[in-house]
């Protein structure tokens, strides 16, 4: 048995109102006055000063703001990286990714484009990355997605959906603020606290699971339901601040384990699609009951107490041509469906299976 | 408020056997031929080649085996970067420690004393080293102490019982092998597996908690729970590899919060009578129902279910002047009385208190 050596965010900083101390804390990390520092930030904080202000632009610091109204794509990569390259003196000092998976998947992806030769879609896959990527920071404004703290970085590119997984992904500093994420819409807060309550599910129930593993999907999952089923009155900021810490543990258990059958189907969704990875777990893990009994019942139960309604018919108008690319995109996720259904998954689940469930979504 | 922004461990690898990794892990490491690796082994293994017998030497590489009667000194600390440095033709690659806490803290701190000028005992305190440690790995082989993920390395010095607290101080990279601590003899597994169950306790119940703290304190209170107490049939293969993970996320607790009492008093027990970390915590905890209700009950029905049996008496035979010299080595732990009685905690406790307790021990 050969074990994964893995790579942990070096550095983080948690409490609420700590976005305030994000300048002192990049600061030392300035290694010239022509290389700045540049700022992926969600769009939707575009017009909002409470944040933005906050953040000090010295020389020739930017901000960018980005749309994620789409999943990111290795051509917004590509594109990110060019414009960066021609429109700085040298090479920056740092990317630093504000608000949700997307934002934080792009920063991860453009530090290490901006160090590594080529096209974003040639790092796709397992240990692709040669040089270690540019000095980067995520500080997320959701919480569930783990991309604070994966080796991973998610994106679609013309082929397929796939990751950068490599050693040099992960942030070197992570700034968890609950308070940033007290403005998300319910829904995508729903949306995205199930993608770490799927993560605890898939990793707990999964034939990759250690004790490692074990203990933080388990934190995970604890805290998801505090979150989503308690009956207590949990105050809005005790709630912020333990589904952030549910988002790390989740992305914690993941690392030394696995996802499952939601996520590889999820992103048959999203590439054929375009379903955002949120609301595309949801909608395949309500069918999932098969697979994940008890899990997918604490969903439906969750769902029902927030008041959550999913999409229905996603998958009707497809084609065959459409199902089929879909089918293999999921299919093509071999870890995912080993993880879960163990090294004869291909015995377990067939392509038919997959497109009765997908049609009932 | 200012948070801290708390360094991580960035490298961490967990598995059963796991520990035949190490070679291949350290490798890429080595600077030179003439720069060795210097491993810091507790001489209980000594003889032990099963453990040793996987420890590849190379060019000047050697083992130090140490002995672990007593708490790490300063003095000693001294000696072996004195040692160290006469013996080796250049700086070494890295250090790897290998035990349990002691040994653990003594590689932390050669490692700091080997690019940093001066005695040991000056870099007691809080944020006092200049530069970055030599790369040091650390592998437990008892669980609890939490000493793998700390950013401490506790040391005993002329004039106090206090860590070199700082951002070089924790490990490079951590290997978790459960297997390695199969043969820790009973009482020494009750013990240090207590350190843990009373880190978590003290950091739950501490002033200074936050969601990220009291979610690793939660995780390793379960855990201890679960192997001390639990009656279903866990093997000694899950409990080895649960306490293991427990020793990890108690430590996590702390990091962002911190211990209280028992680890205050029990300085003091070993400062001035020398009595080791893990056996003083219990100890003193044993005496603490005032301060902790639910952590004491628990701690003794663990204590009755493993059928421990703590000394008694030990403070009795002390004189007047030892007594101050304990009561004063306690106090002078400011952060951890804040943390156990908050802000006004000197009016909370007194020196007479504090005797009376020691008394009943």
């Amino acid at each position: 048995m050969n074990y994964k050596n893995f790579p942990m965010v070096p550095r983080v900083i948690f409490g609420r109102g700590s976005f305030n101390q994000l300048n002192e804390i990049i600061a030392p990390k300035r290694l010239s006055m022509d290389a700045p520092f540049i700022y992926l930030v969600d769009d939707v904080f575009k017009s909002n000063s409470w944040l933005t202000s906050r953040i000090l632009l010295s020389y020739d610091d930017r901000i960018i703001y980005i749309s994620t109204e789409e999943e990111p794509k290795t051509t917004q990569v590509d594109n990110l990286v060019e414009d960066i390259i021609l429109s700085t003196k040298e090479r920056p000092s740092g990317i630093i990714g504000i608000g949700g998976g997307s934002m934080l998947d792009l920063a991860k992806a453009v530090s290490i484009m901006l160090t590594n030769e080529g096209e974003t879609k040639s790092y796709q896959g397992w240990d692709l990355v040669k040089n270690p990527g540019l000095y980067h920071v995520g500080i997320p404004t959701l919480s569930g997605t783990g991309a604070e703290v994966s080796r991973t970085t998610v994106l679609t590119g013309p082929e397929k959906k796939l990751g950068i997984n490599s050693d040099y992904t992960p942030f070197d500093q992570v700034l968890l603020d609950p308070e940033l994420t007290r403005s998300v819409p319910k829904e995508q807060w729903f949306y995205t606290g199930m993608d770490c309550f799927i993560h605890s599910v898939e990793s707990l129930q999964g034939t990759y699971l250690n004790a490692f593993s074990k203990s933080y999907g388990e934190m995970a999952f604890d805290l998801c339901q505090e979150v989503f089923l308690n009956d207590t009155d949990m105050s809005k900021e005790e709630a912020e601040d333990k589904l952030m810490m549910a988002s790390w543990h989740g992305g914690m258990s993941i690392v030394y384990s696995q996802v499952g059958i939601a996520h590889a189907m999820s992103y048959g969704l999203s590439y054929v699609l375009g379903i955002k990875h949120g609301i595309g777990n949801c909608i395949v893990f309500d069918q999932l009951e098969e697979f994940y009994p008890k899990g997918v019942a604490l969903f439906k139960a969750m769902k029902k107490k927030q008041g959550i309604q999913l999409p229905k018919g996603v998958c009707t108008d497809l084609n065959e041509e459409q199902m089929d690319a879909m089918i293999d995109m999921a299919l093509r996720l071999e870890p995912l469906w080993e993880n879960a259904l163990g090294k004869n998954w291909r015995r377990k689940i067939s392509s038919k299976q997959l497109k009765q469930l997908y049609l009932k979504m």
